[in-house]
């Protein structure tokens, strides 16, 4: 039995986030999907909450042919003890899968086993993309599965997302 | 579509626990297992991780005919915001499950339905039953699912328990 | 112009702590009621949240002849800086008042002046008086002063107080 | 009986605040005004503490025909918990009033009425504007009330705002 | 070159610590020693900060033919990254020394060896001996290396701990 | 007897540092090296562990003929408690050195004496530097003691700014 871990904001989950499972879905029997910033919400660059991350993430991968779960993980703002963290919070895996220079190597350092995709960073670029179209009315929904737009039209993200965008400061300092 | 919300520590999960699951899944259509404490372990009180957690409940709730969510909560220390923090952590739910009287209260006061089991804090005091078995060779495997005997071994769990219960302090000033 | 600081839990302010405000009052020109553990609330040792200690404070003295301040104090856990958060959150004073003997080293170390009353501690035996007296539906009217039992009677206090410490744990490990 | 709740920074308290404040005071009977950020100071952003904080508003609001409450707010760093630590640190409000987007999403998402003024964040702006003024030595005087000069003398403060903004990170990695 | 890491909480340190550091510097170069609680101090159990333990460290040992390295290390209160922790704040060492059976298990989960001393947990219990004999004017300097007796002098720390005690709750909610 | 402190990022103990404590030597008898950002590593602005910079500065200074401990600080993310926080981890000192305008606005807010060297914050400038040419391949080597490159070199510290530096966001929301 192989368990891998693959940690992403998900801010929201989007089709490069879920093109990512499903190539993991072919090396693993098990998967956790580590929900990073867990405890950042209603900014501009975080504007889903963990519990909706959990929902976007259950609700897109139920129909994969892998078991798997949605793990939040607060940030402890300590590098150091961060791969600890994340061991203590998620089931036990073998393999990790990241496209996150800092995360690879902080993975490394401790000796576990780190993977990334050949498209380098792209599932990144997505999730800047997408949120600036939510902000910006354009065409976000063409970047993520279906249930995530439910869900986004469930808790009005949308307007959530563009108010928090007015704020100077992304609420630093309320 | 109704989502219940069923709050304990899970220290391990037990038979008590899934008596109530059982319970509540005649009730809900979906149930998000929130795990307190879930920054607390390797203590008496505590012994497992919050990983540790989600394996044995998702491991023991899986033949159930409902769909799951197991959750970790760490702790704020803030009674005032813990509702809040519950939320925001979880699938949005309808109802919450507990017997524990200040989780009851607080979500009370916070406007929430909760509903109690008939039989009160019986499961609590099953985990102090089940700890202090594992602590002294007793018969701690009649008390829990099979999944989670089996977690528990691999994690080498029944040392872990022993051992740390001789630390006067349960882990304060290490 | 004399500031005078006098700290307490005020949980809740009652008797006691009154007459040694109106004690106070003929010392200073202006008096700073800091409310330690202003985090804390919804256990049998602190029911009340920070604003509700402030409202009972504010009313409570509003008929003396001094311009008071209820500032709420978050706990640090590090005793070694305590003085200086409460310097920092706080109007700054002159003069400390307490009768806690650890309050009263700490302001010592740092080079500021404390004054005790004589009825050493009374005020904060009075505190687990009134609570318990709460908790077992004893005259606790009769130890506070008519504004508290105004505002305990307006958050339904006295039922949570009783409901809250039925809990094993008063709030660890929810 | 209706109470307001003002939440700002206060940074310092200035004219663009009092004038919101006059406002306010002709739709509620109390007001708690919540000093935002309350654990910072010392910073080109935030150079006051939320005691010099405290003592600017008060001086300033007394001769107002209203009751007021200087409550200072720490940084949770949790916008989904923001608003029940605001209602626990303060005296329970009926209706919320603030010109930050973040701030009347975070209210509106919690069921609490907000009101905003007609001149959309004019009185932010002006923060910056008499912090640029102490800073390079304007007419910073004109902008904030009388109290707030006496207060910022009293305590150096136009010399702590020069000194501190020389440094790069504004206290980040001392 | 091999490299050990000896953790306590020295409050203070005692001669039971020094007979342990003597036998692990017959067995290592270089010797880490770890102040555990770090950020706590004033109270009956941790009466010294991490400075003045510092201070009682190289004092006493520096007469020790080994180089020692004495570093502060503040609670996290999460026993699972407390190695990763401890690691970082450490210069790299190759064997960890405790009698503590809590601090055994989570250096051994972690896979770094462990040497414990014949003695089991006596330097544990010397520690709350001379803290007792502090603060009933016993012959505590009996039980101390004389650069202790003169730190503690020095500080105050008689009278700090002997007045700190009688405070109920040792420094929570003050 | 005179002792100062020294208070710096160390990222890494630069020649600039060198100097400077080469100046303090002779004017005190024993100097603190308060490290501060103590919690912070494997990010562009601040690459390495409290571990490994006290390793640096211990082996770089081991010739000088002055008694030094290198003590780290953890960010506690508050100006008006941080005077406090450095007296309570550090031995006790006389005169603070620091060429940070923040450090030494603080600390003269609290009745310390400051010393600043002619050369302002020119060692802070040069750390900088040092990162910078360690990321781009430059002759960093140039810039630190011997002992520095040595302990750098045995971390991997190179590949481990370079690698860091690729993400955006240096560690923030994983």
């Amino acid at each position: 039995m192989l368990r891998g871990c693959y940690i992403g904001r998900f801010q929201p989950y989007h089709d490069g986030h879920h093109r990512m499972v499903e190539e993991i879905a072919s090396e693993v029997d098990e998967l956790v999907l580590g929900i990073g910033s867990a405890d950042q919400s209603h900014t501009t660059h975080d504007p889903f909450t963990a519990g909706e991350r959990i929902m976007m993430i259950t609700k897109s991968v139920s129909d994969l042919d892998i078991i798997t779960y949605a793990v939040p993980l607060e940030d402890l703002n300590r590098n150091a003890v961060w791969v600890s963290h994340v061991q203590s919070m998620s089931p036990k895996f073998d393999i990790a899968y990241s496209n996150n220079p800092l995360v690879i190597r902080l993975f490394e350092e401790a000796g576990i086993e780190v993977r990334s995709s050949p498209m380098f960073r792209r599932e990144e670029l997505e999730g800047s993309e997408v949120r600036e179209r939510i902000r910006t009315d354009g065409d976000w929904e063409a970047l993520v599965p279906d249930e995530v737009v439910d869900i986004v039209e469930e808790i009005d993200g949308v307007d959530r997302l563009r108010q928090v965008s007015q704020s100077d400061s992304n609420g630093h300092g309320l």
